[in-house]
């Protein structure tokens, strides 16, 4: 299964390609601005001095930070002539070639803050920042043609071969944010160089071995990665490294590598994923827990790590045509991913929760409870989060097409065209407002339509047979599809304890939400019935419908805690908007999962 | 109104007299011992000296806990005779009276540790300390007719109303943890010294005033204390002050302080308890939060809270003849406060939640979630609770009878006898275990029986009317009542959060639980419909029935973590058993508020 990338597929107005547009008028310029402010753009030229003092000083992620920036940069300009951004990146990209040491290395903080410390420390991104800066630089190549960069991460990458398996100087094997395994085999499909296949094999069949000193469950160390089933420790590490592990397996075709990635699949994506797709539920640690422990008010499910799920769903889609990887990447993309970010573009969540409850906000002299932050702010000291949406959203179209042999599958919904290698394509569609669907393919033979993990019922102009979750038809003349797009109700598996005699509304692949600014506060006086009535306002107030539907709303009792009468219930109707605009208009309750009627 | 005391009345045999044999025959020495073994007791040799390592260190609450431990032996040999007991206790008592300083002073600490920092640190709880020795002294005097205890803590209090109020010369006004203030008036009652009184309210009054330096809620100091109508900070120091309050309102019969205790009152018992009467929701400062927030998992509850909360209502009762009084003591008595001790009367919990969920009791190497212990255990380095219950259990005949004019109230039904002043009354009940309560009084007229909170259907075989939630019958003859008790389902209040869409199960005014030792593992798969059925099981395996009740149970789905689908549900029998007797058969999780069906 071969994806098509971003390169040759070009969103048409929809949605989805309405905040690929707002990424590109507003949210990768604010991010630029917000890196300019807070010395991040400044650092890359090597001017910090022991005694600048603290503010000045160069974080050891920071590289990593604008490294996502370029990398969106660069796909922005694929479809999109930016001479102002183009500019910034090759401002960027001199100061690399000038900063870059003669052997090869380039890390702003090892050379500026901690020259004598370079390869000692496992836990300081050096590695992570590396794969950053090399996923930057092969987009940035792919784009412009200029190979300048590219030239350096090479340069750098032969470097690191050297210290790390030629020498095995350096002071840990394997890195501790994994992030380079998955760049250097985007470099090996870019160069062609199977050198650089074989140093991410040997960075994860090092990776919890047994000459690996730090065997560690938050960095996957634990096991060797071929042993490892069950999704553990920091969240994005795991995607980063999951998305390589299932890379390498295309590769070499690994049967045992494949395993572990389908064991490790099952796991995040039946056991510890948020309705909403996000996944890494406590913030101790960033990370996964245990199964089911899924709590709404307190999830963690950073938007990097519901990003990174969408990088290892891709991988694994390629292993296999299955319609669940793209269905997951539905789910996270227009939920957990899109609600890292304000509808005006400028400001983003780390932290995703599903239900925010501000009465329980307390704070008292002795600390506060730990709960998410309420409003999105512009940048964060680890600010990993919005540069992750500057390269996501203008790579969108790597997620719409793949192709095997002579089938021209369809994996998003989203308005769009392919062309590439006599093959052109394209999807004209307002989905997911409706789910009216039409696609045109010429250069295939047949035509794989995935029924979304939603769906329930639809109707296509063609004789189809399903297979694996797709619909297959023949590819020749328009394909309509049109699938039932009705609020529904949702309930989660009994398992998840915090679910439990809950119910959530989706809208097609869209979870939905009420606000104490629309419903008043304490949204857990309300509650729904699964036959519930329900208006869909297309006024778009959210760029998506929102919904008015029927609710029963509990009153207080009177001066009276606890009673053996039932409270009383009246019906009234709640208005809900799509979980990912919630905390738009200001401090409010949210609740996603409501009391079952 | 006059509460009858310890000292005129007598258990007999039931749940609540088991409870005091297991604190005489078991919990007193026990807990003797293990602060035998901390070196608390032997703190009282005052041999401690700089060098002696931190293990040895008194800590500067240690005096509280003997002397809550003493008042309890005190009160213990009332009614029986025990001269293994009485031998430690003057043993204490002739050690206090060795080392007390001929000004007057007594605290271990701030003798052996800091001798040079009495009075300067108000956060040290050497008031604190002196209370808890006055309360005891009290009790010792009251029980023993010895006063050599008495006459150190009265010499005490002369020196520390010298220091306070006619030097000034401490480095602070009001104590950081309340106590003192109660003491006194027990001491002003005891001897009929107005001395106290005046100290007492000389603590009250300035506290929160406009020359105390440290305006804090958590130590209640944010505002004179006859304006204070939210119950805030800690709570076992928000019990204490508020129980004095009520005492000195009662001595002086002070207006604005009633209206304050009444208005507190109210914020506490409607907006601030769980079902089992528990306080202080929040491990953060083991304070009071905001109103309705009552996480059943993270609730903090401290035994010494549940406690305090007897004392405070028991004050409020002497204010104004009112059943709601006894309610909430008969409410955190039987759940609450009897959850803090284990069936063999040995080990203890200090926080009391209403739930436990093992399975999100995750650790990483970045910490843990903060839950409250899910085993008793012997002793806490604070360990307060354990000496609080020592002193409760034996004088539970508090609780039980008290006169207002010619009528005597029955505000708990204890199989008891009452003999003072030529009143003479008995309770023969096996309550709670049936609600048959028959009832014989001497040397009054009328005699007004408590209609309790959880009941609503009964018989008395007399003409009665009901007044303040006592029914009115005359003294003349047995008095037989038949409270109708039958397990209920139980609603919160829709403000609470936490219990929203959930309902749990008392019988009488016993809370009850599931525990996964019977039930299974993730009791959140369990639901209960407002019709449901009941066996009750006498077998008195915790000293109470246990329950079996039907419930409906939901199927995990398959591979799935959400569906459109509802969970199969299948009807079972489940077991309930009290919620005081939760973790007494190992490790297990544990549910009060099950969804409702």
């Amino acid at each position: 299964m071969k994806a098509f990338g971003y390169e040759s597929v070009k969103l048409a107005p929809c949605y989805l390609q309405s905040k690929q547009e707002l990424n590109r008028k507003v949210t990768i310029n604010s991010v630029y601005d917000r890196f300019y402010d807070t010395g991040r753009i400044g650092a890359f030229d090597f001017d910090y001095k022991e005694g600048d003092g603290e503010d000045k000083r160069p974080h050891f992620f920071w590289d990593s930070d604008v490294a996502k920036w370029m990398e969106g940069a660069a796909y922005i300009m694929k479809h999109s002539n930016e001479p102002a951004l183009e500019e910034k990146v090759d401002a960027l990209v001199e100061k690399i070639k000038q900063h870059q040491g003669d052997d090869g290395y380039f890390n702003i903080y090892f050379t500026v803050v901690e020259p004598n410390a370079r390869f000692t420390n496992r836990d300081k991104h050096e590695l992570y920042c590396a794969g950053h800066l090399m996923e930057a630089a092969v987009a940035y190549a792919s784009v412009s043609g200029k190979t300048d960069f590219l030239d350096c991460m090479e340069k750098y990458a032969d470097y690191i071969y050297k210290i790390f398996i030629e020498e095995k100087s350096a002071a840990f094997l394997t890195p501790g944010h994994e992030e380079i395994e998955l760049a250097l085999i985007r470099m090996y499909r870019y160069t062609g160089k199977p050198k650089y296949l074989e140093m991410a094999k040997y960075f994860l069949d090092t990776r919890g071995a047994k000459d690996e000193q730090l065997a560690d469950e938050q960095f996957q160390t634990h096991l060797p990665v071929r042993e490892q089933t069950e999704a553990l420790g920091h969240s994005v590490r795991a995607m980063y490294l999951y998305t390589a592990m299932a890379m390498l397996a295309k590769e070499t075709d690994d049967e045992a590598l494949k395993v572990a990635c389908n064991a490790l699949w099952n796991d995040v994506t039946t056991k510890k994923m948020y309705v909403t797709g996000g996944i890494g539920s406590s913030y101790i640690g960033e990370a996964f827990t245990t199964p089911y422990d899924l709590a709404n008010d307190q999830a963690y499910t950073e938007t990097c790590a519901g990003i990174g799920l969408v990088f290892f769903a891709k991988a694994m889609s390629e292993l296999e045509a299955d319609a669940k990887y793209a269905d997951v990447i539905e789910r996270v993309l227009y939920n957990g991913v899109l609600s890292g970010m304000s509808l005006d573009g400028k400001s983003f969540f780390y932290e995703n929760p599903l239900e925010i409850n501000l009465s329980e906000h307390f704070e008292s002299r002795y600390g506060k409870r730990k709960f998410p932050i309420t409003q999105r702010v512009e940048c964060f000291s680890c600010s990993c989060c919005p540069p992750n949406l500057n390269r996501l959203l203008p790579s969108l179209g790597n997620y719409i097409y793949s192709l095997d042999g002579d089938v021209l599958y369809v994996n998003q919904f989203v308005a769009s065209s392919l062309s590439e290698n006599g093959i052109e394509a394209s999807i004209d569609t307002a989905y997911p407002l409706n789910g009216k669907v039409r696609i045109s393919a010429a250069g295939v033979d047949k035509l794989a339509v995935r029924i979304p993990f939603w769906c329930e019922s639809f109707s296509i102009n063609k004789p189809y047979v399903m297979k694996n979750g797709y619909a297959i038809v023949d590819a020749d003349g328009e394909t309509t599809i049109d699938f039932e797009i009705i609020p529904k109700m949702i309930w989660a598996d009994p398992r998840v304890i915090r679910d439990a005699g809950r119910v959530c509304i989706m809208r097609g692949p869209v979870v939905y939400c009420a606000e104490s600014v629309d419903s008043g506060e304490n949204l857990h006086r309300l509650s729904i019935s699964p036959d519930f009535n329900c208006t869909v306002d297309e006024s778009e107030e959210f760029g998506l419908p929102t919904l008015e539907i029927t609710a029963f709303e509990k009153a207080p009792y009177n001066g009276l805690l606890y009673s053996s009468k039932a409270p009383v219930k009246s019906e009234i109707n709640i208005k809900l908007i799509p979980y990912n605009s919630f905390a738009n208009r200001g401090e409010s309750d949210m609740l996603v999962w409501f009391t079952e009627d």
